[in-house]
């Protein structure tokens, strides 16, 4: 009998397990928080998150289920699912090491199937290197390869950027945005978010130039705005690019649209708030990251923050409930 | 006997006689602070500025000076130069009024002159409503009409912000950047830097594209710094525009040098310290403003924020006494 059956299943990758990954996914698991609004599941290796939890001093054990349905959100215990596609001895912390990127491939593609397939409600990322992970041919399939509807969004407590341009040359940005562009985003980020809960989103659009005045304001970001509010949705823009994050952090919009990626990068980014998370909002499920990376120059010393791994998987856990953002 | 007179004279004019200028620029003045590093000397109406020491329950009283010279910087005492040009039965508060916009107009004119002959080391500016402003035909000469060499910066706290291009379409500056430019900001910066006490400034330069990587980077910002350095100015750049304004604030440099103005506004406002104030690097005196306006809307309650005024007034006072930046 499974008291928390109620609660959704999380997945959560370990990440290199040569860089700084297993021991944030320790240090957030151990804070208990998680459990108590979702089941984590890690898929890793249990010798990886072993020595995590070691070098976190994390008080919790590890308990390798067969199946995720398995999963339970037992205080102090965490469940993984361990494939055995590592062998404990290729590990190298604080080194690059091409069978940690086989692996660390292979439990993001087991993690993509399980939320496809509906079996874990969310997958969360811990960090990669990006050089020596292998994801094989069928990632596109996996991940979803159609780019048009899926948007880089930043989520930093009340601040949340959804980018309409990701790594796009700023010249192509100016000439390449289109009020179908602007549109499109607005129209898919509000259905995503009622999905999430949020019965009325409130959504707030930069411009792009200085005080929102300029040929795109005219050709594109005013005609998508208006396009979308005759649908009804609740949509305010262009606003000011320099003002409209600041109104995000003090609660105006459920999110800010950025029209590309500095915009939202930089607000994002020179705020300081602590608990930062990525996601793709209109991916085919949901998938969170950590703003950091694998840190090999801090592994194993335990001092690595788990702030924004928590607030990956607390947030996970609130969105894919239909419970709205945390923060 | 003038105790202070190694002091510098600090010109502020009081701003809009019908906005929230005059009660901020009392507030900050009873502070206290602004006696111990400058000899202030507003620049306005006797009439006015005692209205906004009786909104603002300052306690300060005014001396109604001849000459600028005989500024005290005494405790409690606010020198005041008022050249007549106010009537007070032309205030209306929490309105635009032309009169009021006259006198503002001829209140800058007289700061300036008096900064441009060296009779005051800086002139600080409360807010102005831009719509009534009469700054007459002589105001070019005055203020320098050279916009090549001066350059809009932001000041908040540690992060101080230069612009390279200010209200110009993202277009345009995508297409205008040149080394001649990245270099030019920065040989000028540098010079200012010293000019203001810093012997060896550190200046970190943004990119334009996302992580600093594209054609600007490449045909006009890695050359441009790449000239400054060969001149041994200590300059870092580019560097990704969503990472160097967190190294601003975290004291990498001096200032940073942003490309475009929504680089650096959105980055300065996003952050939300509250001692912003504006200045331009270059110009041929030191003048400095506050980062509000009028703020019609709270007029006469008491209520507004003088902490931008009070920063705006502290670094003026240091940076020209040669002791670099505050905050």
């Amino acid at each position: 009998m499974n008291a928390n059956v109620d609660k959704p299943i999380i997945a959560i990758t370990q990440g290199d397990p040569c860089g700084i990954g297993p021991e944030v996914v320790a240090k957030a698991l151990a804070t208990g928080e998680p459990t108590r609004t979702c089941r984590p599941v890690i898929i890793g290796s249990v010798d990886s998150m072993q020595q995590g939890i070691d070098i976190a001093s994390a008080n919790i054990s590890l308990r390798r289920i067969d199946a995720i349905e398995e999963a339970q959100a037992t205080d102090g215990v965490i469940d993984i699912l361990d494939a055995d596609v590592l062998d404990a001895a290729d590990i190298t912390p604080g080194a690059a090491s091409e069978k940690c990127g086989e692996a660390n491939g292979a439990w993001l593609i087991e993690a993509a199937e399980l939320a496809q397939s509906g079996r874990v409600k969310a997958s969360v990322m811990a960090p990669v290197n990006g050089e020596v992970l292998k994801l094989g041919p069928d990632a596109g399939q996996v991940f979803g390869s159609d780019p048009t509807q899926k948007y880089l969004t930043l989520l930093s407590g009340p601040l949340r950027v959804v980018h309409v341009f990701d790594h796009v040359m700023l010249e192509d940005v100016c000439r390449k945005l289109t009020s179908e562009l602007v549109f499109a985003a607005i129209h898919k980020i509000n259905e995503v978010l009622i999905d999430f809960g949020i019965s009325s989103p409130r959504i707030g659009v930069a411009g792009l130039n200085p005080h929102a005045h300029g040929p795109q304001e005219t050709n594109a970001i005013i005609p998508g705005v208006k396009a979308a509010q005759a649908e009804g949705i609740i949509v305010t823009g262009p606003i000011s690019p320099d003002t409209v994050f600041r109104q995000g952090i003090e609660g105006r919009y459920d999110v800010v649209i950025a029209m590309f990626h500095d915009q939202g990068h930089i607000a994002i980014k020179t705020w300081g708030f602590v608990g930062n998370c990525a996601m793709f909002m209109g991916a085919p499920y949901l998938f969170l990251s950590v703003g950091h990376g694998t840190a090999y120059d801090i592994v194993g010393r335990g001092i690595a923050s788990h702030e924004m791994m928590l607030a990956a998987i607390l947030q996970a856990a609130s969105l894919s409930s239909g419970k709205g953002f945390l923060g």
